[in-house]
């Protein structure tokens, strides 16, 4: 293993991280916002542009790993295959990429915003919120869908191909598996929450939405922000633990 | 060929089954219960749905070959390609992580399950039902389609790429095509049974429906819950019968 | 080149054939027909359930190279890349085939063969009709398809990766492109013919559809079977005449 | 390095951007038009056809690369990949075959431009408008998009497996990447103005609009035609200037 340049591994993180909340706020954006070409086009369009989000951010960020999500890399942490000061470094490039993602997707669809009615559709273009406010079981549904998204990398990066949280040149088609795991999850446990998964993902953009001059925003809904932030962490521990015991027979 | 652990073989079908059928009733649970992001979301993103819910179970599961269905099982006992003793546990695997998965769906829809007004649309989420009920047809459909999905498994193995029933280190795109291939059974098979082709798919979350407390739950159909196991096994079995005589050419 | 067996070429063409087939007919039938579970799926549905349904059958038809369509088999044929005897077997076992596959669609879908009033949705899971009925516009719009699917394959082959008209040991990943393929050409030129593109995909299902004993069916419509047919020979005939001179500089 | 034929590099250029307006261009004509099959097909519809379409062009452009667009070509240009006679030469193939794939693309869909009543809907198939016009803020979207484009394609040739503006034999699998980039930018960034994210898709159709025999055409909206040229522009110069910088770490 070469050297770390820290630098470029806050930078890649925030890169890939920016690359994803663009093109995934950019999807819900187009699909809610008034006037849109895309408007109206469906859930399984917007699985499909978050999928594809995360394809392109992979694609970007491959100096570290292209984690793009403090779950994932709160796993690499507990799993030992990243020590704490790259887990900092990773969580701050992402928080930072989230920001700026939101802000470029705003500047993408400005004119739809602006005549946007509902607040609610504003705010759903940046963070998630529960179509059952029910703080228990949002947090349930937040750890099931992020502890099935960083078991199933957890089986990839063992599988010897994919090498996670370090350097490496990964060919193209490698991002391939993880985007359409990223669609499937949407598709299937994205009903209850909206599907996080990804504390920088809602974090940084909530912050956003509450920074920027968005004309005839609401609220940001802080009471709910915590979801999306303890229950993926807490999904990507439990995965992490879990796959020493369910997956390590790949290794064995 | 190294010695096979029997318990990390039981575990890989149970772990793999589980994500398959927590990831597969979810896409159902989100198009078809009320009030849930997805819901209304079409066919088509339930083809996609259950298709990467294969696929995140073949990730999972490379320790037994991500067989995953006892049609699948059945079809590799025939063709000598694995002992009974690892059909058995497979199978069991299979029944195991297949009711735990649909436990798991449940508690993720946990809010809309209660809200919902619909027993059937309750039980689809679990189980298979029949568009138009007729036994004897959709016993029909259920054995064609699980002959293409084996059958064309057959096809991949043949190929030298994919190692079925056998520990291996699978790259993660070698899962791509049994999961396009779900995807296009779905869409073109499905229709009148809503595709099972998997007994362990079908009859663990139905057992899942009976005992666990589901609100405002109906009946578990238990009258048709045989034509989604038998159907799906005469299925796998024609398979490994037909494929030696129609694609023995691929070895010749 | 090892000899062909050509008991073993036809067979293969024919089991590909009739997946496609099956497949291929059977998602119209579940978007089409009254009572399905996908009913009213939407085209994308329909684009995609022919994609994989190509994908199906590539798989399962190695050994002749998949070629499962006249239009690919007549475009070897005028690039000497197979002889007139493989041609001619090609097409027996692409029309048997289709015919084959056809007939299972219908045993798929009897149930809801039966209930369906109109006629002319049970013809559109057999055979293609027009849009607008138009037979020079209808033939320009089938030789154009046809054109670009025989064109972008040789592009295909020409790369080196994949082997046409030979017997060769094909990975499954290898039949992705051709699938993508044929969903693009399904959605972006299937408007105004519903994209037969292949003759054999066309005049079997049309045979199959006269002689089967379908319940309430109404005319086959032979006065349009003849575009389907005609266009999309003349389509691979020209792909195969231009692609020397538009392809060609990827042997320089 | 070999030396480059430039008649074969204008060939490679016009027959892949031609596959592509011709397939892109068919599309939005099965959406849009009257009486076709894909009728009010959905947005998503719309991604997947303009991201197959991409596929097939980069598919049979292998000589020069596949650019098939002068964002991308003045990216390699500011990058020092391609020499300036190339550049000139491959945005010449561009426009050529932009031009001549819309032409295509009206033959096959004859007869519904024919009975289509909507003027506009007749544009849209040969080029993009704004959805709330807004020269500003229109162009501040194609610069996003673009630069997003062009960004993520730099990291695929940084991975070093697919060689950009170089003659090279590529695999078919290679085109899958830049396939699903497309479908993704189109989801999430063609909300606003439908994602020309490339000068020649979008100019030289619209030189085809207004010299073509189209029944009831209306205005080819010249005012508008400087946005989809001039933002690409940018944000391919942009990418290629923020990519030593944000992408340089792959190969240090």
């Amino acid at each position: 293993m070469q050297e770390v340049n820290l630098g470029l591994y806050f930078l890649s993180e925030l890169v890939g991280t920016g690359l994803l909340l663009l093109l995934g706020g950019g999807v819900v954006a187009n699909v809610a916002l008034k006037g849109t070409k895309g408007n109206n086009g469906g859930f399984l369009m917007v699985n499909w542009g978050w999928g594809l989000a995360v394809f392109a951010g992979v694609l970007a960020s491959a100096y570290s790993g292209a984690q793009l999500n403090p779950a994932v890399s709160i796993g690499l942490l507990v799993a030992g295959k990243i020590p704490f000061t790259l887990f900092l470094i990773a969580i701050a490039g992402q928080m930072v990429g989230a920001f700026l993602g939101a802000v470029l997707c705003w500047l993408t669809y400005k004119e739809h915003f602006d005549i946007e009615p509902d607040p609610a559709n504003k705010l759903g273009v940046f963070s998630t919120g529960p179509a059952i406010r029910s703080y228990g079981w949002n947090l349930v549904t937040e750890i099931i869908a992020t502890f099935v998204l960083v078991f199933v990398i957890f089986a990839f990066a063992d599988y010897g191909d994919v090498q996670v949280g370090v350097p490496g040149a990964l060919g193209p088609l490698t991002a391939v598996p993880v985007a359409l795991l990223v669609v499937g999850i949407g598709a299937s446990l994205g009903g209850p929450t909206g599907y996080a998964i990804n504390p920088a993902r809602d974090l940084g953009p909530r912050i956003a939405h509450a920074v920027l001059p968005i004309k005839g925003k609401g609220s940001s809904d802080w009471s709910y922000a915590w979801v999306p932030v303890v229950g993926p962490l807490i999904g990507g521990v439990l995965a992490a633990l879990a796959a020493p015991a369910l997956l390590h027979f790949i290794a064995a």
